[in-house]
């Protein structure tokens, strides 16, 4: 019920890396589940320099708590960068995207509930509004 | 949808600070609700140097990782110390209580599911187990 968390390696004593996903369209992403509890699941996910997560979208929201390093996420139409403890909530439906912004990992707690709809591909729509937008365009130049 | 953090104060901008709980058997313990969506709710509490929070059990678990400070925690039987980042899980009905170990702010981030049992208090038989044993005797002298 207890895990020390080691700061010379940002790892959680017994914690194993899991695989992040199956399939393409993303890289450099790995999982770590803390905990598995009644009704929700909170994760740890790093995301390697030059890395990004699924370009995706879902009901269910999710609620990213920036741990280390720097991101910058498309959520919907907007990009936010992240730093260390910055918030981020992601709306049912929203498309949006994790990317590592810097030069060493970027790391973010993750909790969902654990029920929850699997991840969806953007439509032709979402992704034609998003290449016109400049700010929003490199998000889906990847994977 | 997004709160940025302020690491000079330790706050997340837009989150209001709210009571901990009404009722006495505590001290010095704020509460930061962070995020409440379908299924749970994010919760980030702070204990100021000398501060524990209310000694209780329920059914409903927490799962707690460590933000700032050095913390000590009542977890059932055992005593936990908690660092920045070390995860600590209360089963159901497992007696609990946190209490700030250093002269910093304790901070942890805390969540639970949405739908809970109320706190309840511990037993006389629970009490005395407590009190009879030297680890965990000074976690039931306060409040």
């Amino acid at each position: 019920m207890t895990s020390s968390f080691d700061p010379s390696t940002f790892r959680w004593e017994g914690v194993e890396e899991k695989p992040y996903k199956e399939g393409g369209g993303w890289e450099g992403v790995t999982r770590f589940p803390l905990a598995a509890r009644s009704g929700f699941e909170v994760r740890y996910f790093e995301i390697a320099p030059g890395g990004y997560s699924s370009l995706e979208k879902h009901e269910h929201p999710h609620v990213v708590i920036a741990l280390r390093g720097r991101g910058r996420a498309l959520v919907g139409r907007e990009v936010v960068d992240l730093a260390p403890f910055d918030l981020v909530e992601t709306p049912p439906l929203a498309p949006h995207r994790w990317v590592n912004a810097g030069d060493q990992p970027f790391g973010f707690l993750c909790t969902v509930a654990a029920e929850r709809d699997r991840p969806q591909p953007l439509s032709e729509e979402e992704l034609s509004a998003l290449a016109a937008d400049p700010e929003t365009a490199p998000f889906i130049r990847r994977g």
